[in-house]
């Protein structure tokens, strides 16, 4: 299970689209062209936003929630390509990929998401060379992420991966315990991080036993997350805390 | 062992420029100006070109040869994260990232690399907005690669993934058969998979009893690609041939 049930914070969109790195330093006419071209939608957990090979009319932001992506082989697995939390956006990418969606969305927990035309950042961003400088340098950090996440499922052991998941959601205290909830479910996690979910709990024994890990429903403790960083980071060529995978 | 050695194929650097993505539909001179800052320059198999971390002044068009790109784990690990041929830039993204080598680069076989200054693109990316968009084209192409990347690495088994980077490399005959060349050391090749030598040995070996393939020395041979097709693309989401994968 997920986090305790909570009521969706709302932010307004103008707030949303001002922390948003794409929007940074735009001027306020285009921005105000976006924030009154938005439409704001809640959804339920389970509904499916779009799907892998649709035609891409909206692009989207995340006020509150989790929303997975996703792709389906020809024989039905299903492969869990990102975890969204609020804040992030998605289905952008697909005005430089012939307007079609290159993976499925589904909305994970109760969502409330804001949909913008794709139409509008594809002509905006001919129009407005600081949009476009803004999305390369937002492709920029998702490349390196992805880069990273390469080089943890070439390298490193599905216990390496569960800690470097926690470690980057975790914030230690100063005495050095960690007390965290895990965001989402299990059976997910597992699926995000490339692991089937047998994988995941024998991982997860071993994380307990090598690190004094205690885990109790969906709180996780640890009494002192330098061994968990020493146990993870080891088999990972940046340094924590990594910025970059935040 | 990889291809047998020839003698690299010299293009001229404007006509590497003409045929690269990021310079397309730019202005003449523009591209002069590039042509004027490059420096054409052979490096040997094993020469390290710059380092995880390292200041990005220059970043680099491949003429000929292989590079591999790849990061240090803080316990000695090398993760390959990419294998790069003829036509492919690399650490051009060095400008999105305070201009700081996010992997190392080394050379694969005897390499020709056309080697530009870093600031030039920095300058011009901000004076001309095809330039931006191109390069957001191209970063788009890519993050969709790496994108399918994880989903292969997630879930398909080691023989597949092995399968899938033969079918991305082979021409099949009209009759369906297949003969090629491995590009690179083997070991090589396990290590930009993912996977530990002797995954990569059971895995051929089993490859070879489930679709009849035959190995000798770094020559592949496959009497029908359908079922190596139908062995690996079952586990993939895109259909074969997969044009965002070559």
């Amino acid at each position: 299970m997920a986090q305790p049930a909570s009521s969706p914070r709302t932010i307004p969109v103008a707030q949303l689209l001002a922390e948003s790195f794409l929007f940074h330093g735009l001027c306020a006419d285009l921005v105000q062209e976006f924030v009154a071209a938005a439409q704001v939608k809640l959804f339920p957990k389970g509904k499916v936003l779009f799907l892998q090979g649709d035609e891409a009319e909206s692009f989207y932001l995340i006020q509150s929630g989790w929303v997975k992506l996703f792709r389906e082989t020809l024989d039905g697995t299903e492969a869990v390509i990102d975890m969204l939390p609020s804040g992030h956006m998605f289905g952008e990418n697909a005005i430089f990929e012939d307007n079609q969606f290159s993976f499925s969305a589904e909305i994970s927990e109760p969502t409330c998401v804001v949909q913008f035309p794709s139409e509008l950042l594809h002509r905006s961003i001919q129009l407005h060379p600081q949009l476009a400088l803004n999305m390369l340098n937002a492709m920029s950090r998702h490349r390196r992420q992805q880069s990273r996440e390469i080089e943890h499922l070439s390298i490193q052991s599905a216990p390496q991966r569960i800690g470097c998941f926690l470690l980057r959601i975790a914030q230690p205290a100063p005495s050095g315990e960690i007390t965290l909830h895990l965001p989402y479910d299990k059976l997910l996690i597992a699926a995000r991080l490339g692991m089937r979910s047998e994988t995941f709990s024998r991982a997860l024994n071993k994380l307990k036993s090598d690190v004094g890990l205690v885990v109790t429903g969906s709180t996780v403790y640890c009494s002192d997350y330098t061994k968990l960083k020493r146990y993870a980071c080891g088999a990972c060529s940046d340094e924590y805390p990594c910025e970059d995978l935040r």
